[in-house]
């Protein structure tokens, strides 16, 4: 029996969008503000102070170890919400889909971001569904924005880390990017990392909850261009120098011995689970301690500080003394990584 | 000379994202918000009630009469959270990008965005930029999310149609549609019809600021599957029957004659800059009065009522008097028409 695809009168508005939307959204998705099926999601929020984000998934593959695009879509937004020390709230799904997908495959992304809303304790309360002609795109692609509420009093943002801030990590680095590459080139000798996609307010909140949000000075998850990528755009944005220390960055030894391999830097991979988050020096201890308590925070760490000089440069004290100069991610390693 | 194409190192997160953002995306869209580059934008709204909605624009061609892909995607979304009576307020945008896509066309989307925003009255505030390999995608889609204010006391929703309703669309219909398919099959006979995107807020907005949004009761811009696809989504969520006039459904005469050709149904055509309300009978000529002191309302009049039976049906009496059922869109007149 032939398997059921997607054909482009699914994304024509009509009838057939409706029984897409009705039979295999709303199911998933369900609540009242969804059901509603107008064009656009009306709700209250806590505060009238909110974070609000986008981005796009373009990943290849759309199923990977550890998850899938579906996945990656709720986390990735998520994520950027709780960045800002904002408490998420509600997303939108918009799916572009080419013309012979599987249902089959829809119905696994969608369960798969339910699942994951289910576990950030988010909503999703609008969408939007396009079908594209088939060779029009590969296979899907998913945009996801969010809406979250910010106390007031908090300001956490790349231009605010200070000289003496410590600089935490959550975890252990790269893990997202090495599971791709794993999946896309075939590399049967990497057989237990799998992609770190997580909410990662459920790291955050806790911290804001015990009152810690206003030591948080900027906070980052970093993704496309990895942690040297991130560090370089704070240091460049406070106007500080930032110090790291080789020997405490987190990287599991199936990831450096991976990047030996293809000649990748780890510092510059992916992830999608893991926050950096610059922290008053004063309060660092406190912060990692009940970092390390929640779910995704266990293998937290500080991996190095804020120094006065010089000024929007990233050094890296290496394992043997020295120390380098860790610059920008100037070319792509591995493209659609999220 | 060569002219300056998107590469896949575009889409790294790193220094030549960092490029493209600071002198392409900023350089139009300047506001202190966006200019923040965090991965959120962090706002206060005028109240706590809002509007969140989501689009994604895979129009083809991406350069049509009347107007782009950047245009489209900057009115669809202003007018999807228009249709709930919110005053629109800030944008994100999401491009996601072919690799070898040309630096110019990229300048004059944005371009046109920025424009299209400042009509409307909106920021775009946070955004991202995806690219993919070749042949990944067809040259460029834009996904827009929009955040409007919305008063207390408004409750215009598909479900809150009422018996005795007036039914109003704000001018000529089908011209969108008609536009993309001239140029996509070089029909050149059709010379004078362009695409009606524009910004409903432009519309509805002083029917709230004249105190006539509580007479709004449904409201929705038809879009894909045109006017009769929203007439019978409506009469389905409020359980209520429809009755248009024909005659009185405003259709240009060079939109009818490339029906004709095409074998298309004009009732079913996108429209891009165009809204039907449905209107407490009591207030519906000075609710249209007022609308057609708007820029984009000049044309608009009532075509028909809200009857009680036969509930969830659509029913147009043609202009030699019979009447007929109007259906939901059921198979795709033209793909790829937002």
């Amino acid at each position: 029996m032939e398997e059921k695809r997607i054909l482009l009168s699914h994304g024509s508005g009509g009838l057939m969008t409706r029984e897409l939307i009705e039979r295999h959204m709303l199911k998933q998705f369900e609540n009242p503000m969804l059901s509603l099926l107008n064009d656009q999601a009306v709700f209250r929020t806590p505060s009238s102070r909110l974070a609000f984000t986008t981005d796009s998934y373009v990943i290849d593959p759309i199923f990977f170890p550890g998850g899938d695009i579906g996945k990656l879509a709720v986390c990735g937004t998520v994520n950027d919400l709780a960045m800002s020390g904002a408490m998420p709230l509600y997303l939108s799904c918009a799916l572009i889909i080419e013309e012979g997908f599987l249902f089959s495959d829809l119905e696994r992304i969608i369960i798969s971001m339910r699942d994951a809303c289910e576990e950030a304790g988010v909503q999703i309360v609008t969408g939007d569904t396009k079908v594209v002609n088939r060779g029009g795109l590969d296979k899907i692609f998913i945009n996801t924005s969010g809406v979250g509420a910010l106390q007031d009093g908090l300001h956490i943002c790349g231009h605010m880390a200070r000289v003496g801030d410590k600089i935490l990590v959550s975890g252990f680095l790269g893990d997202h990017e090495i599971a791709i590459l794993s999946r896309r080139k075939n590399l049967e000798f990497i057989t237990h990392i799998l992609s770190d996609s997580a909410p990662l307010n459920l790291v955050v909140g806790p911290l804001i909850q015990a009152g810690l949000g206003q030591y948080l000075h900027a906070m980052r998850d970093p993704t496309r261009g990895g942690l040297a990528t991130i560090l370089n755009e704070i240091a460049g944005q406070s106007q500080v120098g930032v110090l790291i220390e080789e020997d405490l960055v987190p990287i599991r030894d199936e990831v450096k011995g991976a990047c030996e391999i293809m000649g990748f830097d780890p510092l510059y991979l992916a992830n999608e689970g893991k926050l950096v988050a610059f922290v008053d020096g004063q309060k660092a201890d406190e912060v990692l301690s009940l970092m390390r308590q929640t779910k995704y925070g266990q293998e937290a760490r500080i991996i190095g500080e804020v120094v006065a000089e010089p000024k929007s440069v990233v050094q890296l004290r290496t394992a043997i003394g020295g120390t380098r100069i860790l610059d920008i991610l100037t070319t792509e390693q591995l493209p659609r990584i999220c």
